[in-house]
């Protein structure tokens, strides 16, 4: 293996925005430590309680795997008797369902800040930050583990809320764009960038860090993203110009 | 939406080798067939045994979601005693080993024979065409989601082994682009094809159709297919005029 010419030549152009530590990684973080280090039960509201079974059946899914979802490891990780777990949620579906919801909640407020921290950009810049910011907060381990456990459980039912927030993606950076672009390329292009962004996400959140590990590749070598902005900086590239004649 | 547009301005120009049924799609209506169409037990060898049963848990894990993954229901779908179940794999946790191994091996198999077949075509055919066949693989639904499975998996502990056929795939590549290429670009190459199909192909596989189905978009113009050939050709054209200068 030639890991360090490698890097070299293929290190990524756009470490910044791509490389951003994403809400995902921080609030693993955070959940290990709600869920960890609380010495004994105290008084919680109901929903602080809620809260809390929710933390621990995340923190449960993406540290034990999704068969530990069990009532008494719940309570054992939220310090919250069972009893009071059966209270909160009556079956592990419910909390299943409400972890889900949550999930889709959280995802949605990180896709639709990342998208309006970018819109007063000019299209081209704003395309490429908004690819950037979409596929950071997508690939966080946090995200891509839970979006796949949801895809996963069918046992959930039609509950497909992960697109949830795509539509309206689209819609937001179609608009942007169709400032400068015919409304149709305008669409036609937001549905292609979230669709192309959202599964090398989700597959590289998931399965990344393993296909790295088996072929020894260094992280600048494997980043998804550097073929990712390169076609799409060409394929942008193409229809502006097309759009300009 | 514009669909109609869409679809033709974005039709995937490489129909035949991406829009391959793979071999998981037919094996997932054989696991069905085996798994819910006997009437009644008969005696079985206990290799048969055994089959019938990671076919079951398979069934399961895919259609009723990793949840359903009890004694019970896999008596109940293999039509196996529950006592046999026990008798050949004594918990839950041996059983989902032996479905992992199962699919390790079934994937090793199918990536090698398509690699194997496509060892006649000249470097640039070879790439594009061991790409359309890896990725075809590895999106199926039935990979991508017990890819999934696995990788939410944790109680299986280190069994990384999804990624066990990639070295020897890189290797594959690597050797025969080498005949056109210096050993380390080709070994670049290699790595970088795979990392990057293989991640596209999952998350596809997983969260592909859910996309689709919220941005309303068709079939072809969804394809990741498309840009990533794109993508590859352009990057490969690139390396072999370098190699010629």
């Amino acid at each position: 293996m030639t890991t360090a010419r490698t890097s070299k030549r293929l290190s990524n152009p756009w470490p910044m925005p791509f490389n951003d530590v994403s809400t995902g990684h921080r609030q693993t973080a955070r959940t290990q430590e709600l869920a960890t280090t609380r010495p004994k039960r105290k008084r919680r509201t109901p929903e602080e309680a809620r809260e809390e079974i929710l933390l621990a059946a995340e923190a449960l899914i993406l540290e034990d795997g999704p068969a530990e979802l069990k009532f008494q490891s719940l309570a054992d990780r939220s310090n919250v008797a069972v009893s009071n777990v059966y209270h909160h949620f009556g079956g592990v579906l419910e909390i299943k369902r409400g972890l889900a919801e949550k999930v889709f909640d959280e995802l949605t407020r990180d896709l639709m800040t990342a998208l309006g921290e970018e819109a007063d950009n000019e299209p081209r810049i704003f395309a490429r930050k908004v690819m950037s910011r979409v596929y950071s907060v997508l690939r966080s381990e946090r995200y891509a583990k839970l979006i796949g456990w949801i895809v996963l459980s069918t046992e959930l039912g039609e509950l497909e809320g992960f697109t949830r927030p795509l539509p309206a993606m689209a819609a937001l950076i179609a608009g942007h764009m169709g400032q400068h672009l015919p409304p149709d390329t305008s669409e036609r292009l937001a549905q292609f960038i979230i669709y192309n962004v959202a599964i090398v996400a989700v597959g590289e959140g998931l399965v990344g860090p393993a296909i790295k590990t088996a072929l020894t590749m260094d992280e600048a070598a494997a980043g998804g993203s550097l073929w990712l902005g390169d076609h799409w900086e060409e394929l942008l590239a193409r229809e502006l110009e097309k759009a300009a004649s």
